[in-house]
């Protein structure tokens, strides 16, 4: 086994190495060229448009209606229906997408490069909260708002990040942020304001942008306190691409649900996909809503999960732990502290001041985890299971032991070794 | 003693009910009118201008060149030792000041109301780090920056929260950043980057202001990590001087220092000030500084520790343990449990996830302290003892027990009461 372990370290050193930086928001057909016509993205592993959970059916309406495909909801309908929208894994197009995870061709997509490599990833931005997309919500609000974010948010941040020399380098706003309570996948408050604080003298300063454009976007970005959420997943996306092109060992190098599946990749399997049935979350529910009105598991972003942060550093916010339901800061202790036996080590980058300055966990090795039953905690949002309706609540689940199971078998016979 | 804990608890619901709002940013001469000629405000108990250490001396020098009283360092020196400068402690005029605690009159002060009583109370505004005249620089440099934060900075604020319905309640960004990792006397990163997010958007949009002059405002907002610093100290001031209201008990309003002396004041025992010689911080001195250089403990920013946060606050702040050379997270926790044993009860306002959920420290009984011999624990900066350099480390310092017995003393004679 030591081998195995040599080559992890690899993957592991890749993983730590990431330089992600964020250098541009574009349209997304302009960087994923597989958008040329009526194709969208979706999160998690492959999954056809009959077998998607109403969220995610949801965002497909809002979608097309945004690109407009069609100008109803019974024309796209019908178009989805006789299968006039091709789909494609974000994941398969350097890509990731929070909940649903639909992105279509005139979407912005921030631009996340991983210095190290040269690789680079694409995430939507975050649309706030309420009605959004990603939830499945798909009415006039939540078009309108992605047309502004393609004119406006997304055209005005464009200019503001390449009117810096660099680019935003995203390790420093999270090694600050991960020591103000953020764990990236619930709580991003902090790392957002950062953002803000990055971005908010360049808005101002750009020429030939009208002041009421400037206002709007500061304005936005100071209302929105998950935006760095979508950029922690492409910094994410960046940072496993990154690692994957070792191709050895037995590294967790995607976590990502479709709302039916739960699909994991390893660092020595290349692109297979493992997956099994997604659980569902368990959480608290916004008032008037319950566990019966809850999608299972779903989304792109469990990727904060891949690297490290959301659920298994719920240490580094114990502030989050009592809105997932995960009780006070023990219960946050004991689930980082869990985490470490499947983890291979702490990333040294993101040092945890509520763990004694430990870092952030770092390495899921798949053979930990099918050897001691535990598998990872992921912090997530839910949504209702009906298209349309949008959040519901937030809560914690685990990644299906099967996947693991899985993937370990298939890593043995891939390595022709019997590992029982 | 019964008597004694109801009284006390009246003092405390005062503290624990007010409702700091920041609302206005103002010359300081227009609400403060003991400042109208060659008159200056300083930190801690009352002291006269030879018994001054450098920092306080070398901030003296800059106000009177940043007023104009003279034009050179000669011509300031010679009028400072002619005594024709008349100094008053800022806690004698609804005032608190930073390190040396220098306030002119023409300098710009925060105004925060307290709307439980109505009763106002100011501060200066934080002017970054560096050469900074609150640790006793005078520079040309210090000059000019006042100079930018009277003419720019402070009628640009006072604009953006007058165009706001109600002001800036500064009791929600507290109860925001305190689980962000802000104790508020070492760190405001947070409350600094939320109280950006508030005015950013209203600095944008104002009428009449160029461009250029939002730009610069908005820089220097995001670029001071401590602007929130003086806020807290300007809403701690406004808070004890509603509680000073109750003139009865045992609870320490005013803790406070001004480079020779410590001096506090105690609820039943209205103005009086009981004082002993301050004590050297302990901590970290930056690189090629050393304790040899520091100056003894100095500054109303102590406030924070009177109301609860700062240094007793530790818990709240892991992250800062490490720069004050205060040890790890159980340090810091040991830290706050310990000053449990001198403050009354928690406060329900600032609930501290890393505490599972406690509120901040509340109410310092003066009896607690003189049985136990804890005195309060003050996260604070080091100036140099020379005047003009400026800050050369961070550290904590415990109040002197000499004055909380002095205090005792004084109440037990002030109710007739043989306490021993």
């Amino acid at each position: 086994m030591d081998e195995i372990n040599v080559q992890n370290q690899r993957v592991i050193e890749k993983l730590k190495g990431a330089e992600p930086f964020l250098v541009d928001v574009v349209p997304a057909h302009t960087v994923i060229p597989e958008l040329n016509d009526k194709v969208l993205l979706h999160a998690g592993p492959p999954i056809r448009y009959e077998e998607m959970t109403g969220p995610m059916q949801g965002s497909c309406m809002g979608a097309a209606l945004f690109e407009g495909w069609a100008d109803t909801e019974e024309e796209v309908t019908a178009m989805l229906e006789k299968g006039e929208i091709t789909f494609i894994p974000c994941h398969h197009v350097n890509a990731v997408g929070p909940m649903g995870g639909i992105t279509s061709k005139n979407m912005p997509v921030l631009v996340v490069e991983n210095r190290e490599n040269g690789n680079r990833a694409y995430c939507t931005m975050n649309e706030g909260i309420g009605k959004v997309l990603r939830f499945g919500a798909y009415s006039q609000e939540v078009v309108d708002r992605l047309k502004w974010m393609k004119n406006v948010l997304g055209p005005t941040l464009s200019q503001t990040i390449k009117e810096m020399d660099d680019g935003i380098n995203l390790n420093v706003i999270v090694a600050k942020a991960i020591t103000m309570g953020d764990e990236f996948h619930q709580r991003n408050i902090a790392a957002s304001l950062l953002f803000l604080k990055e971005v908010a003298p360049g808005i101002l300063a750009l020429d030939g942008v009208d002041l009421s454009i400037k206002e709007e976007v500061v304005q936005f970005l100071a209302d929105t306190d998950q935006f760095f959420l979508n950029v922690m997943m492409a910094s994410g996306k960046a940072t496993v691409d990154g690692a994957r092109r070792v191709e050895e060992g037995t590294i967790v190098t995607t976590l990502t649900r479709n709302g039916k599946d739960f699909g994991i990749r390893v660092s020595g399997l290349g692109d297979q996909w493992f997956t099994a049935p997604v659980n569902l979350p368990r959480g608290l529910y916004f008032t008037g809503f319950t566990e019966e009105d809850g999608n299972p598991d779903i989304g792109d972003s469990a990727i904060t999960e891949t690297i490290g942060v959301g659920g298994v550093a719920m240490i580094a916010a114990p502030g989050v732990t009592r809105f997932v339901g995960a009780g006070g800061f023990e219960d946050a202790l004991e689930t980082s502290d869990e985490m470490m036996q499947i983890y291979v080590e702490h990333n040294p980058n993101y040092s945890i001041p509520t763990w004694d300055f430990k870092g952030a966990p770092l390495g899921i090795d798949i053979r930990k985890v099918v050897e001691t039953g535990i598998t990872p905690i992921i912090n997530t949002g839910i949504a209702h299971k009906q298209a349309g309706v949008g959040q519901v609540g937030a809560g914690t689940v685990r990644a299906p032991l099967a996947c693991f199971e899985k993937a370990l078998v298939a890593y043995a016979e891939s390595i022709g070794l019997d590992i029982d």
